[in-house]
């Protein structure tokens, strides 16, 4: 596994920054971060010879980013064709996987074929549970063109689909070729994703590096703003931290479960509102107040660092309180949470700055922290962030 | 990689063979071959702890050894249940993958909870496919219970569904923690399957060990008739023949694919009367007829040792014409198939009795071939084996 670097504290002016390099038991590869890669022929040079690629999009990601891509693959393949999957996390699920299939089988393409992932966390995640599954796998990029997936999703080789009864219950731990994060594309961003992406980007302080969150506290109106090398900053060192992590361990039997901060309470939000309901990063956000708070409680984090963390939330502009489900609700929820084991909810907590871990608490402790973090409507009535 | 064994000619008379070790990139796993393990508890020892197992079978299956598994596992978990699903190649889909995800999100088992698939080759592709993909991945045991899943489906790690477009096409290599072979239940197979089941054993022969092949021919009789020791015999050396290749290649980038001699004409039949119209081992022997005579039409076997191979696949009771479709159609069919590249379609070949190659053939040859192995009647009518 690659050494953790160490926090760096200046905003980065270079438009292309080192690429970072992930290393895992198939291989490693390489997340390549900048300015204006998508339409750079280089910026696809070296990936594995495939006559067939298929881009996998959305209708509007397409329209932004589609042809660029598609005319900078082009030189490198025999044919370049693209399935657009209707957009949300709703269609996260079996139909759209399915549309992947019956293009790639209807068109003939072979085991060889490279496909490319334009688009956010969930064309990401069912793009590369197509490719993990596809005549038994067939290599596939990632290009993510939100923070979330630029930050988090598209780094990993977590792929999934949704099930109806809980949030990535069908996916494999698949790995892609190279990962390219166009920074142009965040431009593009609709406010709330932006916000949502920061969620995503704080948890990297709490769990793994304190120095981090200190520049995000820093740098959180020039994120908000949109400020390119900000952006770039906070994605090249989310990457770096993302990339230790899961070099050291790709499926979560330990420490990559860190990763998953905030998110037992973000996944039972989700899943109890309706997916798309909330962003998933507004989950997870409300989710590592939730979080901090039990760790508080159980005498791992202080009560003031759990104050810290809540006003980094509240000042990007992320919800701070849960929706008020029933405690049964609430626990129900989180025992189909993936981390689970033979019914024990296993919760990720900061038992110090930077440094995490993971352990089950009592019920009583989670709701009685739940009920103090809950908005004060009805159960059953969504909050929304 | 295990050294291949040398060919042995006597018939074993012991109920308990040496168990066969399958190494591959994620670790080793043992296939346990003889007389009453299902019901046996030391057969279950030492696999990985789980509070849940789930047994997947079809109802005929579950009615024989079902409950006679369920008891001698019983001691290993906290709770046993079942999912039945119904039988036969053209069940092998998304819909009864379906049943299983929903069992398991049902019953709230997490992901350490332990699959055994109890059945022959569609049971145990659909099961290691759900536990490849359930919560990104849970172990599983394959108890294959048809002569065709015991010397080939259930080892090496290849899972799948089928594809309304494709045999399986949407799989993964996911290798299972353990293999146990009960000999008892092929006692109970129809005549049909035993016949299809030898196909796959037939196979070993002229793809890696000649007097494998000549150990059947001495054996057919025996075979036929269903002798355990002699089935035991060929059990185990057909799982000492495919851990060796598969332990040599787990991804069929090459040797593995020899495996497949007899397969692209085979999927071919299979795919064009509709799946579960020949059975798949009918379909790998008329297969293995067609190959061999295009191995000798393209001077690498001689024609009297294709005529070697027609003869003991007709002497085990397996078609020897293939079905009478345009010679365009058969182009198509075989294009769909997983070791076609760029849409060019390649073949398993004898080189040598016991050695075998991959490569393309010309269109014309192929389709010749093929013209003087058809049945004569008219394209589109079902040549029934």
């Amino acid at each position: 596994m690659p050494a953790p670097t160490p926090a760096v504290e200046p905003v980065s002016t270079d438009a292309r920054a080192t690429p970072v390099q992930v290393d895992t038991p198939g291989g490693r590869y390489e997340i390549r971060i900048g300015s204006g890669l998508i339409g750079t022929a280089e910026s696809w040079s070296g990936l594995p010879r495939a006559a067939d690629a298929v881009i996998v999009s959305n209708p509007a990601i397409w329209s932004l980013y589609g042809p660029a891509l598609a005319a900078a693959i082009a030189p490198q393949h025999r044919r370049v064709t693209q399935v657009l999957l209707p957009d949300g996390e709703q269609h996260k699920d079996w139909p759209s996987l399915q549309r992947i299939y019956d293009h790639l089988l209807g068109a003939g393409c072979d085991r060889k074929t490279l496909l490319y992932a334009l688009g956010g966390g969930v064309v990401g995640d069912i793009t590369g549970f197509a490719a993990a599954t596809y005549m038994r796998g067939v290599p596939f990029v990632q290009v993510p063109t939100t923070l979330l997936a630029q930050v988090d999703s598209s780094v990993g080789g977590k792929t999934a689909i949704n099930h109806p009864l809980g949030k990535n219950m069908i996916g494999a731990f698949y790995q892609p070729v190279r990962v390219v994060c166009d920074s142009d594309t965040l431009s593009s961003l609709p406010r709330r994703e932006l916000v949502a992406g920061l969620a995503e980007v704080i948890k990297y302080g709490p769990i793994y590096d304190d120095g981090f969150l200190g520049w995000i506290e820093a740098h959180l109106d020039a994120l908000l703003a949109g400020e390119p090398g900000a952006l770039a900053h906070a994605v090249q060192r989310s990457c770096e931290i993302k990339a230790a992590v899961v070099g050291a361990d790709e499926r979560e039997s330990g420490l990559r479960a860190i990763l998953n901060f905030g998110h037992t309470f973000g996944h039972a939000i989700e899943a109890g509102l309706g997916f798309g309901t909330w962003l998933h990063g507004e989950a997870v956000g409300c989710g590592m107040v939730l979080a901090s708070r039990l760790s508080a409680e159980l005498g791992l984090a202080s009560a003031s660092y759990a104050e810290r963390i809540e006003r980094v939330v509240a000042r990007a502009g992320l919800p701070t309180r849960a929706p008020a489900f029933a405690g049964e609700r609430w626990l129900e929820l989180m025992r189909h949470d993936k981390k689970a084991e033979a019914g024990e909810i296993r919760f990720v907590l900061v038992e110090a700055p930077g440094r995490a871990t993971v352990r089950p608490a009592p019920d009583a402790l989670v709701l009685d922290v739940i009920r103090r973090h809950s908005e004060a409507t009805p159960a059953g009535v969504p909050a929304r962030p």
